[in-house]
């Protein structure tokens, strides 16, 4: 098993801009897509979690837009899971084109929370263990 | 009080594409925006009407593109309100740009939905008076 | 060869909406990804139509929404090029989920413009004979 | 005349997602929105500068969540350019909602690209001379 995992997408016309460029705002769902696939490797389900009465949201998320994506670019996002320290969870990404080309690099916080008290929590024991196994 | 009501709103550089236009895709916030402000205007807030145990999901929508929005424009979203039946509530619009050009008319149904039983259902009281004064 | 194509999505979680559904006005990507990865599967490139100086502007776009699509449903989306006449191509699209139901059906016009004169315009040659080929 | 510039907006439905949150990835067109706005107050368009051969991508963009902005909210995003380098432009923004509470900060990076040669360049002087005028 692995923390490391790369999946693959297509930019979508709708996420282009009139410079034609993918929309720097877009990205952030690219790399949504890269954890939430990423855990699914794991065993994971983001959407469980939820179920069983998780939250995730983003805490903090920095880009760096190296190069630009294009219409129909395929692109290939490399997600790590750095760290789980309390109710927090690291990921980096890199995005790399076709060409190998780096995309963009980028970094987001993650915070458990409880959906019932609406407060930051440890992650579910399962979530732990599954990522200490991955180490 | 009236049926019909214009909002003002501008495209974002991010709702554009490579085209240089406003993505098709994006006309339904426009149009979404356009009957929340109408129904603020009546005195009805959507955000009360959820909160109230009301769903209101669209069930269908059809759009005419007739000229293409760009970038920065500021629009003129006209909806109306054309008819309540049953769990039902019909709404028409029509965009237009600065110069009176017509950018692009749609229609859309939305359906009340009660979220606890998560089946249509009539509107609540306040919202069928509010429509009827409006005639 | 086939007039008909079916790829595979997932909605992803920027998709959904705080009913829990995927947001009505996103509908709009997944079929334009419907249409592309059709052109795609008949060898036709939209990007290179654009880089042969042609557009391709959405004119008409209506759509049912019959049966919600939830955070991570995996989506099937089949399209149809159901006519080719003078500038304008018809597609038509049923999404389903993974228990087989139908969550929405949907019609698009689109039209081919030339870039130059920004009027509409025949489809290049190699476009009309692919798809007399699949008939 | 004024470095600071504040915008109102609003939440809208299909840009929360189903933990009833202003979906994380959304925040990058208010940001869009309170720059463009920023720049429009000094008297300058963002569309003119493209009109005029510039375009202006984002290189770097870093935001903190502090608390979810939720739909309907009104929101105000004050937007400060804090520094012009050579072909960067810095800005840093804050978003409060109604109550004051700061709901988000963020900072970009934007580079002024010639886009006849594609590369870095300076700002047209008109830009240089109105930002010098600000201080």
């Amino acid at each position: 098993m692995e923390f490391k995992h790369t999946i693959q997408l297509r930019v979508r016309y709708g996420e282009t801009d009139q410079m034609g460029y993918c929309y720097y705002g877009n990205y952030a769902q690219y790399f949504e897509v890269g954890r939430v696939e990423t855990l699914r490797s794991l065993g994971l389900s983001y959407k469980q979690l939820e179920n069983e009465g998780f939250m995730l949201p983003v805490s903090e998320f920095a880009v760096r837009y190296k190069n630009p994506a294009l219409y129909d670019d395929l692109l290939f996002i490399e997600t790590t899971i750095t760290e789980v320290k309390g109710a927090r969870v690291y990921f980096t990404y890199i995005i790399k084109n076709e060409t190998g080309t780096t995309v963009a690099t980028a970094t987001t916080t993650l915070v458990f929370v409880a959906k019932e008290s609406m407060r930051p929590t440890s992650p579910p024991l399962n979530f732990i263990e599954l990522i200490k196994k991955t180490r």
